[in-house]
């Protein structure tokens, strides 16, 4: 209590000095900053880092119910909402080398001297990636660089197959689980992940303890559900995973793979490696383990054994509301994940602890009598490491609910020093540069926008500098607002943003702090983030201040805060990409062909080395994008007219009038769904924005057209060229109608 | 006697078969093809490559009297040519690590069990670097990554400095030779060069003995004389280093270096590297040492010491004559360096053994009654290694008499099973694809040239492909010929083109065969060649046949073999590419200015790590490219109007103008030379292709202006914008003159 009373005065002097000069925004926004207070954060940090807090261990549980203390502690109506999910749990493990020389690979991670979360090592999940398939294969081993699309490409140009082998893949360059999904799909019997040196370990930094990067002991668990299928319980999709939901059986869940597969270490995986014969491995395939890398097929064959319990389990969701004063049917939601792999200090409980923050000094502003408009709500996901569980499940519980009232859905999830990151739906970006222009970095004592503008200038003059980077600086040097990233998935705003079509913003600072090299180890622990990627939670404070201040602006405004030009423009250089692949794709088809016929690959290989022809590609017939380009057209125009009325005439509209026009936004961003979904995987309606089946992860914009022409599907991409072009249409029509709203005034 | 015999009766034998369809010189040609004998080259290099056959070595003089011997056997006049040069050999060395733990590297390669060379180790040289500058010096290292200028841009950014330190750069990305004169710059005490496992080692392929890449304990040995400056003995600039020569003391000559450096192997080198403190490496600066690269500065002290024995020693270059029937003023030359760092098995002899075949066939034909019409010169290279001795002064001291009567020097150095690798003056482009188009590529059985195309087609195909290989792919796909480079440095063509405009070519077969790992160490050895560089010696009797045929073709050919248009078109392209370099480095400068300006370097800066602001750059003026777009168009014209009047009319020139059209090209190709040199280095005469002052081996082609450009000298880049354009209009105004020529009849 002592500590709200100080903040209430500090609240009252802080607003009553700065009230002369600020709008009653600025001005909240100051006291709301001055409650945010970087030790605490970092105390509950520790305690919620304590022990493992997995789905389903007691310390999850544990911290939830903490959470749900705290949030009814601060004036919140706060529940937790439980779901029962499959989530699979070890039971016994092997991955051995056999023949003359045998080798049982260690499945744990050693404790750290000097680290107090060492004790509870025991108690944390070993080795494993949720949802691989249970199985007991021996075989020889074939390594696959990276284990993408790519690599497969160039195995069958070196003349070797993994079909019933068990496929040595590194962690990098693409989604996790895509690797072992692109190894079954290529017949492979069996999958072992290990993270490389180059990539996360010794020749990125100093390995822990002795600095951030991953020891040579340290192993990355993860899932490896197909979530570019459907994310959430594999059991329940497009339906919350309540009690008594139907569900699938286990065997009928396309999502859950079919072979074994496990993660490891790279001082383990070097006993695999070293079983490899057959050729030397690309230059580029050659990681840091030390010594010379083969692609392999017929070494010593390598046993991997896997057996899991695949039980249900609880998920514990934390939901906290705070009821909005005018417009409570429109909701502000703002959510990260509170389970980790073991500890998760960095991820998720860096970004969980600025929610947290957020919601006590929400909660003290309340206290002191300001109301926000529309309805915050503070969700604390449990289960999304496993597949975005909570969230999912909760979304699809809510669908209608939410789909009708929520204006935004703002995410995040680890958080470090540096740089501020943003992706969204593209009407936000002005939104995200405006909050971004008003907080302050705290190392350079400039705004957060600002510092990404420095960065964008230097980085754009590096030689060899991408694309990207330098339309930043282009934007940066002219002082326009700064780009913002289209959101694919990996964390909780999936089911919100491309199942039922709200507008999301995905927000964290990084760059700096140095968390890649004990991702989903046990070593993401409260030592390591303390001392490497957040040291002081410095950055846990700057994170409170610009999700908060977003939150505050969206729930308070008078007016949609969408610049809808943005958008329009965007989509208008997401199809001039999608355009230019269809070319490209043409052009390689077309000189492959060549190749094929001229038997060129027979001159250009060494005929001392195995090799292959490479399959050929399906010739590329010319699409007709009139649809989207007039769709395009349309967008632009009606984007312009509504950003111009509104600028002109939006202020002086009734209030009434005003709160139809944020209501509609709703129904304008979810104009981009649609029912049909996107080829073969309809749970993702969103027809602009996507995790891409073979990025994971990575975004894929006008997905239904751009994936259709990389995975040459030429029926698909026409019939995606027209209903693209619908969705497009009708969130041009709802413009229109905001149009027409405002014009009568 | 036995083998001449049988050879005469094959060559008469093929040679009646064959006559009634093919022209004399392919007649010839099947003739010369008949007599190369891969095991008799075998042969030579395992005798040749028996012991240490440094400058100075009991069996380098060997195989040179060896080499006497032969050719006056095969009916050549043949002598040897001595010369007495600066050439410095260690008397003592030391390099350790001082401290507590102190540890003293070794500087010698181990024996490997099962290869003969090795009891041979012994009497071979440690690791040493050629007229690097003794010193005893001791000092904290600094890692600087291939030790190139962008490089030390880096390092400039991240605050630290080489001054008084031991700098400590991996092989690679550059020539050796400047990596400690850009230390010795920056101000450093000493110069470590080590082999990075990343970059020919273990992460390249299997290490030697098992596989061709360079052991631990190998070590690459080398000159660090700066030939940039000029080549040759140090002590004899512009003259041949004759007994009685006017030498420079050791003190006065500029191109040796003033601080003591040292070659090591990596398994050494990890000693060093672990003394390193600081901030971490930058990504792209970790190689494959197993340990974490740190910048260094002020780690553990290295103690650094070299003793150099700095007498002359004799070179002995074998120069062995053909004369010709019809011009015997008009010289075609053939060269290849005999002289290795140890063995020297790929580098020299594996080209030096296709040089001694050819010269053996040109004999077979010469005693069955054939006469080259034009003279050949066979010559047999000493002190290549330590700095293109033997050639340098041999081109010094006949220097007007080879100016004069010179057509082609055609080059050779080490080859390797692959692909035909030719640059050379651009004049003689269609020359390499002629005779390219006639030799079979014995793994695929079509064109040396035709496979070039194959390969050139794939590789443009990959994703990333360059500009250099689409160019070289459209005009495979054309069937035009292939591109040739342009000539820099590292062989024994220099002094020709270079200092007095001999135009010239180097040849040779790789990309296949694996050398690299052993390049200038212990293991560069018959064991290692015989097994993975050119197993069956197959590719040095492909090189004979492509060298043969392109000396027979110009000996005996009738009109000038040069396609002029082919240079004036890539002059027209090296023109643009100097006016796009002067573009961008004016916006570089620009954005920088900016960036300096903004101070925004501070904001993209991580503040917790040093840093500092770069070196401004100079403003960059606008150039009157004038001249040379006016040379460069007169040279087109020219050119064109050259090329068509001998298609049309050269054969049915009388025999006298023939012969004075093929003297015209040797005073043409001269014409791009001019006495003022380039800047600050006037030993380099020619104005078109030079080694680049900060690339050492490779090519700038326009150097005068090119390098002006890029070193910030505005003064210098007019001047030789004028005086390139003069070279380029004497070479238009010859052209004009072999018109006149041609047109007279």
């Amino acid at each position: 209590m002592r500590r709200l009373s100080t903040l209430a005065a500090l609240l009252l002097s802080t607003t009553a000095l700065i009230s002369h000069a600020e709008s009653p925004t600025a001005a909240l926004e100051r006291s709301f900053d001055a409650a945010i207070d970087p030790a605490e954060m970092g105390s509950w940090l520790k305690t919620m880092s304590a022990e493992p807090n997995h789905v389903g261990s007691p310390h999850d549980k544990a911290n939830a119910e903490m959470e749900l203390a705290l949030f009814k502690q601060w004036g919140w109506d706060a529940h937790i909402e439980v779901f029962d999910v499959l989530y699979p749990t070890p039971i016994s493990e092997t991955l051995e080398v056999t023949g003359a020389h045998p080798y049982k690979l260690k499945l744990t991670e050693p404790a750290v001297p000097g680290d107090e979360s060492s004790k509870f090592f025991k108690s944390g999940l070993p080795a494993y990636v949720a949802y691989q398939g249970d199985g007991d294969v021996t075989a020889p081993a074939v390594y696959v660089n990276y284990g993408m699309p790519a690599d497969y490409d160039q195995l069958e140009r070196m003349g070797i197959s993994v079909k019933g082998k068990i496929v040595i893949t590194r962690y990098g360059k693409g989604w996790r689980g895509l690797k072992p999904k692109l190894a079954q799909d290529h017949g492979a019997a069996g999958c072992i992940i290990y993270s490389d040196p180059r990539d996360d370990g010794y020749a990125v930094d100093e390995a822990y303890p002795n600095g951030p990067a991953r020891p040579a002991e340290g192993l990355q668990r993860g899932s490896v559900v197909d979530m570019t299928l459907y994310p959430g319980d594999p059991l329940t999709p497009g339906i919350g995973a309540t009690k008594d939901a139907k569900r699938l059986s286990r065997e009928q869940a396309p999502t859950i793979l079919k072979i074994p597969t496990l993660p490891i270490s790279w001082g383990e995986a070097q006993h695999l490696l070293a079983t490899l014969d057959g050729p030397v491995a690309p230059r580029a395939w050659m990681g840091n383990v030390p010594l010379t890398y083969h692609v392999g097929g017929n070494g010593t064959p390598i046993h991997l054994a896997v057996k899991s319990d695949w039980s249900l389990k609880p998920l514990y969701n934390v939901v906290a509301t705070l009821k909005g004063s005018e417009f409570p049917d429109q909701w502000v939601l703002r959510g990260n994940h509170r389970d980790g792999w073991v500890f998760g200090a960095t991820d998720p409980l860096s970004g969980q602890i600025s929610l947290m923050e957020e919601a006590k000094a929400f909660g003290a502003l309340a206290k002191q009598g300001w109301k926000p408009k529309r309805t915050l709500v503070y969700l604390s996901w449990d289960g999304e490491e496993p597949g975005l569980l909570g969230s999912t499940e909760w979304v699809e519980q809510h669908a209608d609910e939410l789909r009708e009232k929520t204006v935004l859905y703002l995410n995040s999830d680890s958080n470090s020093r540096g740089f501020l990151r943003a992706e969204g739906n593209h009407s936000l970006r002005h939104l995200v540069a405006s909050v971004a222009s008003d907080v302050i970095d705290p190392e350079t004592n400039v705004s957060v926008e600002e510092r990404l503008r420095g960065r964008a200038q230097v980085d754009a003059a590096e030689p060899g500098a991408g694309d990207g980077i330098k339309e930043a600086a282009h934007a940066a040097a002219e002082g326009r607002d700064m780009p913002i990233g289209a959101m694919g998935s990996g964390s909780d705003y999936s089911a919100f943003l491309q199942h039922i079509g709200v507008a999301s913003i995905d927000l964290g600072y990084g760059g700096e702090g140095e968390s890649g090299g004990v991702y989903h180890s046990d070593y993401d622990d409260f030592a390591h983030h303390s001392r490497f990627v957040d040291p002081g939670f410095t950055y846990a404070a700057v994170l409170a201040k610009t999700a908060g201040h977003m939150m505050l602006r969206v729930a308070d405004a008078d007016l949609p805060v969408n610049h809808y030009a943005d958008f329009a423009d965007q989509v208008g250089t997401y199809l001039d990409e999608v355009k230019r692949l269809a070319k490209s794709k043409r052009d390689t088809a077309e000189t492959q062909a060549k190749l094929l016929q001229g038997n060129l690959y027979r001159l250009a290989d060494d005929p001392t080395k195995p090799s292959a022809r490479p399959t050929a590609l399906k010739p590329v017939p010319q699409f007709d994008f009139h649809p989207l380009e007039e769709a395009a057209e349309h967008l632009k125009k009606s984007a312009q007219a509504y950003d111009t009325a509104l600028a002109s005439k939006g202020a002086s509209l009734p209030a009434a009038t005003k709160g139809e026009l944020t209501k509609l936004t709703i129904a304008t961003e979810e104009a981009m769904t649609a029912d049909a979904g996107l080829p073969g995987r309809p749970w993702f309606r969103n027809l602009v924005y996507a995790p891409g089946r073979f990025t994971g992860y990575g975004a894929k914009t006008l997905p239904g057209v751009r994936e259709a022409i990389e995975e040459e599907r030429w029926d698909d991409a026409t019939a995606y060229i027209g209903l693209t072009a619908q969705a497009l249409q009708r969130y041009a029509d709802k413009l229109d109608e905001g149009v027409s709203l405002i014009t009568k005034g």
